[in-house]
């Protein structure tokens, strides 16, 4: 609720332009603009300054071609999450501009090129190969973002020498997302060699005892490197819109 | 492991200046000074330019006494956390410059005013009144580390009017710490206020279904708002340590 | 069991009427009458003058045609909940009646209009799109139970400000039914901003940590808001029986 | 937010009575009056309509002691829940009108008969008699927020007949508590024998495979009784907070 | 090991009948016979004088038909649970003698009529319809296994007058089985109303809180009935072995 | 409900014995005298013709002795489990008869000797010294509700042989009750050595993973051999309650 | 990293052969060769003189097959586990040299006979016949580790004397690896029986309380026998690694 | 059971030396000796060549006192783990060669000397100071079992270059224990770094979401070193004790 704003109508109130029973509603509905059904925390990407974002899972090609082409008419871009294949297939006949990357299972459609607005790089450091597709959304929606991001896979704790040689890569970096399942001990070392935030995104790569990663959010959670903070369990997104608030700071 | 000193003892090597096997030591131990038993964590924050923190659970008066006369004779500070009144009043009568905060449980022995060194301000939001302690060990811990903090307490969901009555301190900090026990939706209300990072700590408050803390930490880890990330329960002083790495991006 | 027939019963033995064996027979089976292998708790249902209500997993089509047959031959209403798109199908080629609802997945076989019986208003709340079929369920079940409904969509405790726009409608509600998933929060701010009792929905919505809703449901037992109550995760159908039974005092 | 106080403030905003910058301050502020360090959710219940209400563990007894002050200076009634004997006496000390009953752990500080506002009887119905304080609890919070009660000890359902002795109280109740520990099966028994609201109240009573209420408390929420919603282990307070305000209609 | 067997064995080698290596190696392998790959427990049935029992999932037609022609030979019965509708058709082909029973999910392979062993009757109880097919495993095995059953069905908890109705069968049991899902709680109303061993049996039928069976599970191993003990979640069979055996006695 | 009682209570109405409205009163209230404020779960225990039981945690010495007198009055015996070293002495000052053991946990106030009702022997097999008074009161109240009992300590599943040399005393006995923690293997080994049911009893013997008893319940309800059924954690009592109804079949 | 290169490394520096920034370089980088996209886990193995191993799920047919391409021109085996049916076709068309086994499915790419490499024999002991892949997968995994490797088979702890009968084999083993699902029970007492180490390795095996393992994952880490460890539920690999690792020693 | 000495008594019988029935005595008791009342686990110890060990809590000092003079008039040794040290007090009181160890809380009533009978090192490794109670639990028990014992401590993983300074006496131990709580994940770094068995020992050191060790322990059993097994929570002698077993080998 914009202060200024509220001033605003209460001075026009004031000068009798702006009717109290009209400012009244005014005062509660302001802040947002209606797109029908599927608007899933789209307001708040607004008021930060980023594209609107949509979480594919539970809506039609329909639905999300809908959001677009309203997108588009207001010159806005449109990041969607977790689009399996068939589902970017569906909607690249849809959407003119889309572009869909199977790695990281993001469809985007916008301009070619955003411009940089972070001001230091986000790193994304990944445990093991399986973890890839979290990085990848993790490391993509930060670019689409507008961030500088340096990527680190296959940097596992039972193979230490090699998350050693990238050392460089972890220090440059401003603020860092470390994606790991399993065990989820690699933002634990990589906490001890920086002096940045850590945002640690367990995943449910694993089986037995990981728990579709519970074990990988625990451990994370209860890390001895007091630079770690987390989110939700396969939530690359999350991590990117945290890094990237931090990364404008 | 600072590259730059690594480079300077390999150059030293190839002066002559360093035997190999000298170095080889060197390069392994470099980066820490024993402190005999109970050194927890206390090289890194060093690293980090932050004062050293004990976690009190554990160490007897004696223990950490040592330790504060150790930091006192090399003229570093001493942030002690986690200390009940009795502990407290052992430590008092063992070290000269110790002040303790009984609301954070934190005692201090070091400087009696620490410099700022944070570019923004800390908001430290707490749910209820039973959260206070925690929302306390992190705002002191905060300002310990050099951060200019704002605190603002009983705000929780339930009673709405008085957290947007505060829409500003909310506003106008930098990174949020927000702190809920029991269901833990305030990280979620607070995150959909402000575009700023949000560290929610969940509090161990609550009974039956509150579980010990983890019905609020399940809840936070799952906001419904992107900027939310999380550290463990009751952790405090790892919310304080992260808000102050961002802060001082 | 009725007092006032077992008491009539009574006299009827008294006044040799009725055989005391008959009449220990009738005392234990008086209050219900025998549809074939699937009556779910339909008698209780008779007792509250509420049409019959059938949960349709694990029944084929056949058995449930069998009984809306019976029914309507006693000219009485059928209510099938959790009937998914192919179910549908199937028994609407053998239910002549039949109006299928596929937002609610539920199916309706009696009288086109339902008198309304309860004497306030119930609003149902619920926070995020896909939280939409759960929030159907419950308010077709209430007003097929002859319940006025006012329906409040997406307005997720992240953007106060549309709820907050809808204040009028929440407290204008005689009772309110709230559906939530994730970290199931919205009933703890709605509990806050009404005086009525809530009855809160956890919805299965999420992923990762929200473990198939049991945060949301943990989340809403330890609501710091007094007037909430809940059910279990998606049962929609359970909380507008609970609001109808309450709107009808 | 009263929706007439706020309509009357922009009025006079209109009328140049009230400044606009002051206007936005009272916006906020309004609805609340400070009571200093431990105001628990009172906000809510003064604008329902009932007697403040505190809840004890955490608190000090100079805390209550002020808090009860302040209230009977305003001429307002004070429930404290949760309350130990040895609390007790300490409160009793310090409040000259404490009344304290010790099988539900309540200290009352009003006038001593608070007039019937219910429109029926609330039901508490109790499992065993390890249950009996959480049915205490409710029974007398129903009774100081105007309710006429009765209760009913000692029914569990592996004793069926003393339950179905007690139908008329059962069948007489406009809303019933229904409170148990164990297994918890009380409230579907219970909600097959009226057609009233059910608020059900798990109990942390039991041992090994009870997990302190957590079973109880799971068997509530599965109910096969369509008229049962359940609130926290063993908040007796909040069953008849929820009862009361749904005796109200 | 038989010790009678043993002794014989011990007295053979001391008249130089068997010798002592011999003996040693008979000792141990002496009380089974092989039959190849898919021996799962048979043995114990052997010496309980019980047919074979064959666990179905997990094993293919073939394996089972080899088992079956085995026992054929050796005039032995076969009982196999669990079986699906594919793997019934694949067994029919191949087993001359099978019967299939498709709501307990059995395949017979053995005499028409087994002699009633058992020496009063097993009553199997049954909540709702969605618990019959584990009831009916029980009641089937029941009679395999040589007893009079009496099955009772669709007798919940919340519809009381039902069972109640059926106190007579109740009574007249010499052990009971109750199968009941949801909250589980069946078993202790049953267990209050018989003065004979209450075998319980949870099944995974339920959504939600009944986290596929546990609710009930955990409501049944804190039964307030002290006659109640419990088998494994849709454990029919084995609630069948139990109450054979103690219909033996 | 005795069907006699009723029938005979029918016959007396038919004949004007009994007025109508008094009967009802009769049926309802006929099985069970009260006994003031502690009156847990006895009238069971009575219609199955064993002593009553209380359960003493939650009860004071007062409420205990007085439940004492009125059954000694009445001329029938008391069984009391789970009492302490302190209440034992405080209950021996106040019950003449008080029988006191410690090792079980359990005061008789009763008959010297009890008659033996039991048709055969039931074995109390214990796996550690720990778990010794879980099977000490499974034994005890055996024996009090007119058992032989064979008692069979230290017999854990990684020494074998011990058990071995006891196969005697399993083989004899008419049911077993099996108590073990930790891993809770011994009721599987022993339900592989007899023909006869098992009851498993968990007690909260152990450490980490034993979670208070957790494991060894898990364990004993997926047990291996199909003759086990399981009662609640340290249910020495159910156990033998449920042996001991088998044992008088 | 190998000490003893580290020290040639630094000789090498300190005489002028290798520039300070290149040895840098090297000391970071030394101990790996790429492998594109898939390498987990690989390079530990290459140090401890095993075969390449690749865990199958979620890698293409395309990958592995790269994988053996490369590592067959090096003259490396590779060994790659839980190879379903479907992948093991496509890989039997792509690597020449494939052989497939399906009961273990493992798939070996390498030298037809592997030289034996470990002292003693490894003992690979199995409860159930569905527990059998888990079983094979230890044990080829063993042998094509270079070990001598005995199988055994369905000797479940509820039929001891099947057990027993293999004493001889369980008492040559100089390491023993025991599978096991439901109560998990087989490495307590396998370990009571030999003074070797057991390795447990939990499966999958089960239904309802065996919670997919986890209840025999918890058994055999409360294990009564203290020469057992424990490895993740089916990780039939892991167990014969650490298996391998002892019996080279 | 000891083969050898069945084979001999089995001649025995042959010869007429020994009675069947005297044999058949001998069989199932021979290899144990009665020592009363807390007989844990000895005998396997016996057999396995070490010194009797007593687990303490749950035993008196008069308890542990008796088995200590029956072992010491036998010249057997003693190990007490789990000592605090009230309990240590007394029994240095009654047992006149008790040494008692406070950090290991183990007490040792045997010889001066123990005879190293293990092949190689066993490292004890430890993460942080609050897990020294338990590596010294392992330390200790591994020196009396007859091991070399190298101890590392403080070693955690968010500061690596203090492991990696250790390098060498990691890389030199033939078997490792390595101790951890919090997110565990020190085997794991270990692990990585060895090509050795590596037994992990999580400990019950954290708060919040380390839920008394589970989170260390669930992530030392999703290692991604394949190394690793497990033991339960805080077991540090059983660690030890596996480590004896390998070192022996």
């Amino acid at each position: 609720m914009n202060r200024e704003r509220v001033r605003a109508l209460l001075h026009a109130v004031k000068q009798g332009a702006v009717d109290p029973d009209e400012a009244l509603e005014s005062l509660a509905r302001l802040p947002f603009v209606d797109v029908p059904d599927a608007r899933v925390d789209t307001h708040r990407a607004l008021r930060h300054g980023l594209p609107e974002v949509v979480y594919a899972p539970g809506k039609s090609a329909e639905q999300i071609a809908a959001i677009a082409a309203t997108l588009a008419a207001a010159g806005q871009d449109l990041l969607v999450t977790r689009v399996d294949a068939v589902l970017a297939r569906a909607l690249e006949g849809r959407i003119a501009s889309a572009v869909y990357d199977a790695r990281a299972r993001i469809l985007w459609a916008g301009a070619e090129e955003v411009p940089i607005a972070g001001r230091g790089t986000i790193a994304v450091v990944c445990a093991g190969t399986a973890d890839v597709p979290v990085a990848a959304e993790a490391a993509l929606v930060a670019r689409r973002f507008g961030n500088r991001v340096a990527e680190l896979s296959d940097v596992g704790v039972a193979g230490l020498h090699r998350l050693l040689a990238a050392n460089e890569v972890l220090r440059e970096a401003r603020v860092l997302v470390v994606v790991a399942g399993m065990e989820g001990a690699l933002p634990s070392v990589v906490g001890g060699l920086v002096d940045k935030p850590v945002i640690a995104v367990p995943t449910s790569v694993g089986y037995g005892a990981s728990f579709g990663g519970v074990t990988a959010l625990l451990a994370m959670l209860t890390s001895c490197a007091s630079n770690v903070c987390v989110v939700n369990i396969d939530n690359g997104f999350g991590a990117a819109y945290v890094a990237t608030l931090i990364n404008r700071l």
